[in-house]
């Protein structure tokens, strides 16, 4: 009896270990956040600062590594990178850990792992949501072009870098212009006077995704010479909006 | 007492109507699906495609309106367009109705409405899911300037859009080798002999946002007389998926 005890104790300690183990493999496509979280990318702000406004903002505690040169990013990281790209994201659950990347897809894994559904609603918000994200992307993708255009196979000599530029500029305006009216033009259940792009009453990831894009258009038009050509206060609600983002106390800490 | 009861019930149905009002303006927000769906967009696959599919692929009933002429879209729809595009998807909840735009914000919203987690899973493989969408984004950039350039502030002559075209087919191939690659190492909890890009056992939205990209950058090396540079069978994970996708009874059906 004491032997088959001592049998049965034992099985069931390798048991619970492989019991264990199967949570653990399965628990990482629920919901639990990471045990450790560590966010490797370029000391700028770039595609990796949504990210690390969004990871403060929620409270996650993560390791902020800047690459010290961009050989130790072709080196180190650049190779075992999914795409090829940073910013990447390693989510440590314990014995399994998980490399994440592409800039909005880690956005919502953190709102969704902490269960912040202030950051990233449900349903037809959600829906709201996610479609001015992919409008960020439609409004960046000139000045992706034009700054990295030949990774995208996109080749263009000083003259048409100039003439595209000149056409950009246009494009910036047209498309804050239907920014602004999406702004104005609330959806139902709307808080009222909410300064967020989707009228939600705290702000969403789309939020810190097109703050930092306005940010960074800012930059490329001072780049340019072209900062005199857009001026925020015709848009009205965008400004509004872009001051409450840039009033966040997270975003004065992270704004790089 | 007879009166009173008679104000009482009126009260009590003016009551009632309030709060199903209010109970719809909720709900719509969480996460019933939606009594009517009316997709719009041109009667080609494009942008319209991965949700026609996703839609079909749901068994959700809805209208699939396509445009008779450019004037209709431009008439009907644009000027109340969100972001000046489509595809459009007309959502009804009774006295209530959404205009969603943007094709991988409709796609997440449809899976997630009808509870749908094999084609939006959440968690770490949601990421992924998200991933491979933004991946798509990257993919397709080079082939959105050549194409539609100028709506993007990017202006090519006919040279450099010669130049172009012969730098993207390279960019083409460098991005089917990390998807290929991105295939054969599976995520953990992968299903064994998955042909689906996040290891799933069932297709996820990435799988038919991809699927219709492969068949549209097909017609585009097509129309660039550029088909024989990029051999697919060089991919063999990318073909395998492309296989398993084409097989998809409702992707036969609905491959415009």
């Amino acid at each position: 009896m004491s032997m088959k005890m001592s049998a049965a104790s034992c099985c069931s300690g390798v048991l619970d270990s492989i019991v264990h183990y199967v949570q653990y493999k399965l628990s990482i496509f629920r919901e639990p956040p990471p045990k450790t979280l560590e966010l490797r990318y370029f000391d700028i702000a770039g595609k990796g600062a949504p990210i690390r406004q969004v990871a403060a903002y929620i409270g996650a505690e993560f390791t902020d590594h800047r690459y010290k040169t961009r050989e130790e990013f072709l080196v180190e990281d650049k190779p075992k990178l999914k795409f090829g790209q940073v910013p990447l994201l390693k989510a440590g659950f314990g014995p399994i850990n998980i490399d994440m990347v592409q800039t909005t897809a880690i956005m919502r894994y953190l709102a969704r792992a902490y269960g912040r559904k202030d950051l990233y609603p449900d349903g037809a918000r959600g829906q709201i949501v996610d479609s001015l994200c992919d409008f960020e992307v439609d409004f960046a993708l000139g000045e992706s072009a034009i700054k990295y255009g030949e990774r995208n196979g996109i080749i263009l000599d000083e003259e048409a870098t100039k003439k595209s530029i000149d056409a950009y500029v246009q494009v910036i305006k047209q498309k804050l212009e239907l920014l602004d009216k999406c702004i104005a033009n609330k959806p139902p259940m709307s808080e009222k006077d909410s300064p967020w792009l989707a009228g939600t009453k705290l702000p969403t990831i789309a939020d810190f995704l097109w703050g930092c894009r306005l940010r960074g258009t800012a930059s490329s038009l001072n780049t340019w010479g072209k900062s005199s050509e857009v001026d925020l206060s015709k848009f009205p609600n965008v400004k509004r909006f872009f001051d409450a983002y840039s009033s966040i106390p997270i975003v004065k800490k992270w704004s790089n």
